[in-house]
């Protein structure tokens, strides 16, 4: 049994993602696949890369990953298949898989330029469908990975903000702002590391185990799910309630 | 073949549904995940509650319903695992589940509080990957379900308004309103039952076999999907057009 | 391992999409069930088979497609099973089906009035949980199709605009705006055909091979996935920014 991930910004609105599965289960029909995220902002390739990384480790080993953010679909970016210890990731280089190889053991890196595996012709508006569909459902019937292609040395890396010690402080940023309006950062901490947060002229909070140990309506921050600083208001919406915004600094204590 | 049912608040924008996914697959890739919802609005647990009574019975018997809308994640509420003489369900005991089990034969109840069956370590703030989905792939492969945890004896259950008579009329109210903007009631009747219907200050309405059977335009009432009696507008948004909320009276003869 | 499509306009928000899965996999646990679109606009009969048409033919042969989009439920329109080279269509007839009939070999066409193959009682607001889904999911075990009801001689089809040749030019129309506000038209052409495009009023560009072709902000035309030649803005929302609606006037030369 494989398992094939798609991370894209096609929407759910129109056919596109439909498409993908169609040419999969034409290739193999016993592939099981499994959508994390299809309203990626259009052309957001950090989201993309953030969605990825925040949940592609929930997946048992050998599940290959498509990531599809591609503003430069038909250009001369290169198309990529990258092992890892773990896993199989297929996508643009363009950087969306680079927040999840970050964290990854890479053994190989392929361009995908064996076009005996894409489905014909190809559009070059839409390789989702007949490049990257076709080539992952490809790996997980065994094909040896050196035949995707050239042999790269390295993949493009998005920048990823490193928080920075100042004085007493940790300061960092907003990366992500979930659909509950959880404000998530790019700050991770050990459990014990911190007790406030603020976000200058706009909120200050203090750290909580969970969301309703802080009463209804106020603000607090915690350790979120994908291992992240995240503030939160219990049973709000915190971005819209402080105007938090990708980029906001955030300082810690 | 087993199947998982999933009813949540957790949106589609994000990579929360994903990583559910993935880890019932981890433990169970032969399982079938079926999404009943997952745009339930934030925290609202009789919206919840109503998605998975209108829907759960129209799968086959041994299906695992997991129902997660969970504003108290993390504190003292618990996590609940209920057998019933058709299905099992699993999700938070704050009666997310209970309009559903309020229609089935309960036939044991259990707190999750055996953290074997958890992902670890357990996020406060996502039951749902860390405790909910691992515990619910667990019961697809026959583990015995005195292994959850305590056994309990009751479960939270939600209001559920019941409709009164009130001389010759029935008097109820609008509980939920779906995508087309049909308004949902509480009233149940057999198909003789009702000729009109009114919502005081609002629109008065007949009943009618189908939408179409009354001119364009025009509002009808006509028992639903689920059992209930519903107000809609042929070819039109019913509660847009006539300012319908929940919780508004509705009055039928 | 046989799989099954479902493009309707039911919405994700509700249970109704969650039902129709729950009475497939009831009657065949194998199938893989394959969501197309939901998000078809209420009752926008045209825009679900445009969906249909831009997606079918990705799937393998004998792939059973259902198209529910069907605003005169429960009146006296037929609900329809055809049976192509290819595949399998099910539908109501009211053209849902009719611009991927109009592509394929239509073999034998079946009025849907067998109701053995029904969900009892059939419930007058949804055919898709109570008729279409039991129907196709029994197409998928080998019933012979004419046991479906009385044979056809011919289905609903709407209209589909035809191009015009008009002196130089070819003038077409739009027909469907996708979620990235690319605007697709009606016209189809071999890759040589065109060097410009117009929407008089509206906008004048030049045909390109792929979007970044084109500088960053301004409009490009090309042969988009479907076929069909779109207008699209590098990194941006052509629709949105040039205020493209359906059945605007494309002139292209």
């Amino acid at each position: 049994m494989s398992i094939i991930t798609l991370t894209t910004d096609f929407g759910t609105r129109d056919w596109f993602v439909g498409s993908l599965k169609g040419v999969i289960l034409g290739v193999n029909p016993e592939v099981t696949i499994v959508d994390i995220a299809h309203e990626i902002p259009a052309g957001d390739v950090r989201a993309g890369a953030f969605a990825l990384l925040a949940s592609y480790r929930c997946f048992p080993r050998s599940t290959v990953h498509v990531a599809i953010v591609d503003p430069g679909v038909g250009s001369h970016r290169a198309a990529i298949g990258v092992r890892t210890a773990d896993y199989v990731f297929v996508g643009p280089d363009n950087g969306v898989l680079s927040f999840a190889l970050g964290r990854e053991k890479v053994v190989e890196i392929r361009r995908l330029d064996n076009d005996e595996y894409f489905r014909k012709p190809v559009c070059n508006t839409f390789h989702g469908r007949d490049v990257f569909a076709p080539v992952a459902v490809r790996l997980t019937q065994n094909i040896p990975f050196g035949s995707l292609g050239e042999r790269l040395t390295d993949y493009v890396r998005l920048d990823w903000p490193q928080p920075r010690q100042d004085g007493g402080r940790i300061r960092g940023e907003i990366v992500y702002i979930d659909h509950f309006g959880n404000a998530i950062t790019n700050i991770e901490l050990a459990d014990k590391g911190v007790s406030r947060l603020c976000v200058p002229d706009k909120l200050a909070c203090e750290a909580r185990e969970f969301y309703q140990a802080t009463p209804g309506g106020q603000a607090l921050t915690l350790v979120g799910s994908s291992g992240f600083l995240e503030i939160a208001v219990n049973g709000g919406n915190a971005a819209r309630m402080f105007a938090l915004t990708l980029g906001d600094v955030v300082e810690v204590w």
